[in-house]
């Protein structure tokens, strides 16, 4: 096992009624920015919930936070509150909107041109204080300190971290997603899926405990999959999910052990050129991530084989092409395709893609390191 | 799943050299008390390392404090910390120098008889803040905000906990329990298999995550105590018994499903009485309370069965019996009896530990709150 820190401050409140408690944790006479999405929160009476539990607040809105949230829809929201001195934001939605707010919290009080943060990795040093009321499970991002901020105008996906900018709180009302439509209900497990699988199926390091914790999530995932496309109102199903998602990237199952985010880094670049959701560019990279790099993650595979999907028959080689068959076939059975065919994108997309993740400086991926955007040339390839 | 809120601040160091790294994390110009037990840190370097770890802060210690903390011992330190206007604690050692440490926190700011807190269950309104270098894994005390402390002219042991006496680090260096008696692995293996059973083997919400997760860390322990017990420096199998201990207590595991926790209660009262390590009286009391309550924890216990020790063949019942043998046993291969009779307890005891339950109110215990003094007699009958 490697050396680590484990640090997750956030309180999470989870279940019926989770959205009326967060009065106990915003300051009291704070000022406070409520910052939500597409407005999808204003149909499914979540913006009535928050509005109730912030009656004794002076509150300011920012709405229209859009999936894979962009520099230039946000920095109208910093302006807003550099202006009204406001001190509390409360992000409403999924994942999308959580990030956007904590690139909010952290550009507030930046000095210079707040992009830096993502492209220059500038030192976050300060933040606004956030919390979250989260109503699309998949990001994990209602309980660490990460977010993926798009910028239109230069075509890019990136991220940046900061113990800053951990939720003090966030809410987590199953009943929330009842309403969520099948798409986002299917990309949100397969981005929880793909999360745990890129701190897992790295290679042995002798952490026991951190490898089953995974492949809990896993076995839960794929068991809970079925009964929430089928019936979205599903309350047990709902929180099963929703609870996964969280755990999966609150850091507990990726202390101590290699961690490799290749696949991630991959999906951004194609999200950033040609919008396809997130969750989906990562079920087209990993299966084939997972092919690419057979030899040097063979123990772990093999291992996810056998525990996951229970593939005890053949040799190894047979073993590992069917652990990558199932996988792909668990992306299908939520209804994402898993390959760049199937979005309309051909091979004469890879040189773009891979040119801009040599642009961001992603040349050497993976857990070794040894993803180079040549390396990914060739995944991509496998992605066709 | 039931609601639940999740909240642990404590940031965990872990690892080679996570002593050194403390001194990142107490405040600059703090006045220390350092509390250790009985001096073994002097003997395998640990004291050392604190030492030099805190050489830029004012450092007052306190030694001593023994196995099941007394308040006896606990009260001296209490006015040691209000006379020298102490304003950090450094717990060094076990889980009984850190359950005493949490004491000695919410003991000086308190008013009035700091004994109420575990009687009366005075409520704790502030507490000196503290952290820990862990050198016993087993308690979970690391990172969570519990503590039991005995009264030696009361006979009582008994609980209290306090989101003020969370750690606010805890270092874990798996070297430092590479010196650790084989009595004390063993004690810190079951009290860690225990902690996880009395959040899991209850009966069944909907709530396949945790159920996993805990399974996770029984499957690990299972996996990992021959290991350290054959070889007392292998440093990843010491790290992962370590960890384990750490995620069985952090409340992760047990949020939104019912607890058990009356192996602990009938326990504490056989300690109390007669001075048998805590871990021993959990391994004489769980297998009674899985055969007195094999009816209402049924499924659970086929589930463990299954899960846990790959019990597949025979009915229902003989399944049930399997496991609690499994169990049994695996206490055993560890060195530890299960059995009153090992200890030289007999029948004639059983009326004393009952009406000790009852004094401490110890009258309704349980995820249902059945086990009566009445039952925990007969669930006593089968200890011996």
């Amino acid at each position: 096992m490697f050396d680590f820190t484990f640090h997750n401050p956030t309180r999470i409140l989870f279940g019926k009624g989770a959205i009326a408690r967060i009065r106990e944790y915003i300051p009291q006479g704070a000022r406070v920015l409520m910052t939500y999405g597409g407005g999808s929160i204003k149909r499914n009476g979540v913006y009535e919930q928050v509005q109730d539990a912030l009656k004794d607040w002076q509150v300011w809105e920012y709405g229209g936070i859009e999936p894979n949230p962009r520099y230039e829809t946000l920095m109208p929201a910093v302006e807003l509150v550099r202006r009204e001195g406001i001190d509390f934001l409360l992000a409403v939605g999924g994942g999308s909107v959580l990030d956007g707010t904590k690139f909010i919290a952290a550009a507030v009080p930046f000095e210079g041109e707040p992009w830096d943060i993502l492209e220059k990795r500038a030192p976050v040093h300060a933040a606004v204080p956030l919390g979250a009321v989260l109503t699309l499970p998949g990001t994990g991002s209602e309980m660490n300190g990460y977010a993926v901020i798009s910028h239109s105008a230069k075509r890019a996906k990136l991220a940046f971290g900061s113990p800053l900018v951990y939720p003090r709180f966030s809410a987590l009302d199953p009943e929330t997603t009842f309403s969520l439509p099948p798409r986002q209900t299917a990309n949100g497990i397969v981005d929880t899926f793909v999360h745990v699988m890129e701190q897992y199926l790295t290679y042995p390091v002798d952490a026991p405990l951190q490898d089953r914790m995974a492949e809990a999530i896993l076995l839960t995932l794929i068991e809970q999959a079925p009964r929430v496309m089928q019936n979205p109102t599903d309350y047990d199903a709902r929180a099963n999910i929703m609870w996964c998602a969280t755990v999966a990237l609150c850091g507990i199952v990726g202390v101590g052990v290699p961690q490799d985010w290749a696949t991630h880094a991959i999906g951004h670049e194609i999200t950033a050129l040609y919008d396809i959701d997130h969750a989906r560019t990562l079920a087209i990279v990993l299966p084939a991530v997972m092919q690419a790099k057979r030899e040097a993650k063979r123990a772990k595979i093999l291992q996810y084989a056998e525990r996951v999907w229970d593939i005890r028959e053949g040799d190894e080689e047979a073993r590992i092409d069917a652990a990558i068959q199932r996988t792909r076939e668990f992306f299908e059975s939520v209804g994402i395709p898993t390959r760049l065919s199937a979005y309309g994108i051909g091979r004469e997309a890879i040189p773009a893609i891979v040119s801009q993740l040599r642009e961001h400086g992603m040349t050497a991926l993976g857990e070794h390191g040894d993803i180079t955007p040549e390396v990914a040339g060739s995944i991509l390839e496998l992605c066709l």
